[in-house]
């Protein structure tokens, strides 16, 4: 009953979309379980780059062979025009760190630099901590109680499925060190925006905004953290010493990695499947974002061994995403007046997905609800017809181009994200299957309909 | 019924043993189930030491401060006689540690290095990697296939309820670096012997035995390992840097902190009640072993609460466990001959026991059988009646002291064992209580019987 409903639902798409159609429900589903039944492609990549290039932050050497892995991978896999569009940015790197109490309990703590901290020198700083449970709390102090010292920031995220903490709890990260500076403050650390409970300091991207000076920023572990407030608590005046010896060392080059599965009329708009290349220096990128290429290019990859798509799907590998979006920016530069019948992109793990946004319009609706109908089957909730989501095509969305949101499973993310834990034993085959299976079935709901091969061509 | 049949066993007991009784089954079940409702003593123990003391390795100047902090800490919680018994001991620092991978994927990996491990010095020593899935698979090879090289050793520990994996692939590590050693190689790396897959590898004490000479020796995470053996896996020849700026500081003090609950009778021999006070430096040590010595001490303080026990309950916190069993050596050097009337020792982690050992003798069986009676009800099962064990009380045992062993659940112990994550956060407080209910059930029946206070006392 309900497949002839969408059937009828789908005819009618038809005919408002006389240049394409639709594969059947059936066919979408032997693509999708097929894909649930194989470790191909996805991990394969992941455990590529993960291994053979491992850390790969934004503008560095390694990124650069990054971007020389990504094209030889792509062409192997037998996508058409694997190629590189290289950009400029500012790059920063980590260098020496440490962090100890000096009084009054003398030990070590484990500190990370941020993205973008100003140096302490080899030498270091020392300075009394004073410590704020919010950046609220921070920002209503007078300067009198900042100045001079170390400013730290706790926190109390913790782990969502849909990661919606990230953007309330990150907030010590992302405004705690212009605060801090503007305060007078000669240094700051917070409690890093993660949800695990390991000795391994989550970094990530801050700036000093309305001209504030430059100060050290670093992110103490989850327990350093905790450590810190039992200290505080005390009531004694607690001492720190802080080295963070980052460093910036101006323009390089980055770029984003784009190849094609070429559909057969390429006056369509192209579909777009995204992750980015580049990760964080600590880890190996494994959940960010390497499983998120992989997931992209694997369901591009399953739909082309299907056949010939009706529309090109494009797989844009994004440069320098985790220092500010430079990728996707670039990308929008110089493609984003060009059409795109929709934009996708996988950067938020591996784990299962449970929820598609869509933000197609109403005259797609039918399509819309024919992804929804082919996610149902691996658990999927349709979610809005009203927006989509992703890091790197966030500002082309928010252009108004039509997009498709894979909502993974978020609840393990911020346990790992942009720590040294962020590694291939991370992901989980199973789960990244079902990613696959979800990108596949979108994939063929959006392809306009693949054309099987000839058996000729096969012999 | 069941009841009936305990007292007649007790009173038996108390006919073989006219100098002493034991509780009755229902007052030992009210001081065990009021230890149960309560985090007084083992939690602010725990979390008093971690926090105002910290890391606290073997003869530095931690250990030094967490003596001091531990004759106040028994002082103030009203045991008699708190006091230190110095000893000296060998002592050996980490320095400065890192390691990558040069070729053919250069990336970072991270290492510790081993107790007792030579210094590459600061300049490092880079080599060719040569792997073993086994300290067996390291013997068998020829010398020439080691010489000049740096050896990594992979194994295959998985997590077990009782540790037994870490007899048997604790081997690279105790092993590992006397083989490689006699065999030529520059270096040893192993797999951390651990359960986890977090990038915090794990120390540990080895030593250089049959007059092989001191060579760097460390260990990676355990994903690094992984990494390490995918790379290998790729069939080119893998050459590493590796640093590891340790020191042998030579000769420094120790000491083991004792205190009584002193008895009625002070001529019967102590039960005494054990953990060690040191730790390993990367960690506070909160499971090894703070959380130890903090079940010991509340332990005897919840019977010290209820009464006067006819035997003495001698604290011992030993000091220099991690490296050697020293304070253990030495309390048994200096008492080793008086009689116990027990020995035991809280030293794997707090969470909760399963089961009972004890090896109080065949005279005892009644005694032995009470203590399993009283932990029924924690759902300890009772074992064997021929055994107990215990790290620095060991040597003791095996000398032929009686002594009781309450096993505590390993399942997640080697995930954090000597790494950075040894921290209270880990300390589960529902299972601290469970730990400090099964051993004030123990004290209340080896105690001999408890005097209540007379109420004129208490007004």
């Amino acid at each position: 009953m309900i497949r002839t409903l969408v059937a009828a639902a789908l005819l009618s798409t038809a005919s408002a979309l006389p240049a394409q159609t639709i594969p059947s429900p059936e066919r979408i589903g032997l693509l999708r379980d097929a894909a649930l039944e194989s470790d191909q492609y996805a991990w394969d990549i992941t455990e590529g780059l993960t291994t053979e290039v491992g850390p790969r932050l934004a503008g560095t050497e390694a990124e650069a062979r990054a971007r020389d892995w990504a094209v030889r991978k792509l062409t192997a896999m037998g996508f058409a025009n694997a190629r590189i569009e290289p950009f400029d940015m500012p790059v920063w790197t980590r260098g020496e760190e440490s962090a100890e109490i000096i009084e009054p309990f003398p030990q070590k703590m484990v500190v990370a630099a941020l993205g973008n901290s100003a140096s302490t020198g080899p030498q270091g700083v020392s300075g009394e901590v004073v410590a704020f449970d919010s950046v609220d709390a921070l920002r209503a102090a007078p300067d009198s109680a900042v100045r001079g010292k170390i400013v730290f920031i706790d926190h109390r995220m913790m782990a969502n499925q849909d990661g919606s903490g990230y953007g309330q709890f990150g907030a010590p990260r992302r405004q705690g060190p212009t605060l801090a500076s503007q305060k007078g403050a000669i240094a700051i650390v917070i409690r890093s925006v993660g949800t695990d409970h390991d000795r391994l300091p989550h970094t990530g991207v801050m700036s000093f905004d309305n001209g504030a000076k430059p100060i050290p920023a670093g992110a103490l572990s989850v327990p350093d953290a905790e450590q810190m407030m039992r200290i505080i608590k005390r009531g004694k005046p607690v001492t720190m010493r802080l080295v963070l010896v980052s460093k910036s060392v101006g323009t390089r080059q980055s770029g984003n990695v784009i190849a094609e599965v070429p559909g057969r009329d390429p006056s369509l708009p192209p579909i777009l499947v995204s992750g980015h290349l580049d990760s964080w220096d600590q880890g190996t990128g494994a959940i960010d974002d390497a499983s998120g290429v992989a997931i992209a290019a694997a369901a591009a990859k399953r739909i082309m061994d299907a056949g010939r798509p009706l529309r090109t799907i494009r797989i844009v590998w994004f440069g320098a995403e985790e220092v500010g979006l430079f990728g996707g920016l670039d990308y929008r530069a110089r493609h984003g007046k060009e059409p795109h019948h929709a934009l996708m992109e996988s950067d938020f793990g591996a784990d299962r997905i449970y929820r598609v946004n869509s933000k197609l319009g109403t005259a797609r609706r039918a399509e819309a609800e024919a992804i929804g109908k082919a996610l149902a089957p691996l658990g999927i909730v349709t979610g809005s017809f009203e927006q989509a989501e992703g890091s790197d095509i966030g500002p082309m969305l928010a252009d108004g181009m039509p997009g498709v949101g894979l909502s993974q499973d978020g609840t393990r993310y911020f346990d790992i994200h942009h720590t040294a834990n962020d590694t291939l034993d991370k992901v989980d085959p199973a789960q990244l299957r079902q990613n696959v299976a979800a990108w596949t079935a979108v994939l063929a709901v959006l392809s306009g309909g693949i054309e099987e091969p000839k058996r000729s061509k096969r012999r």
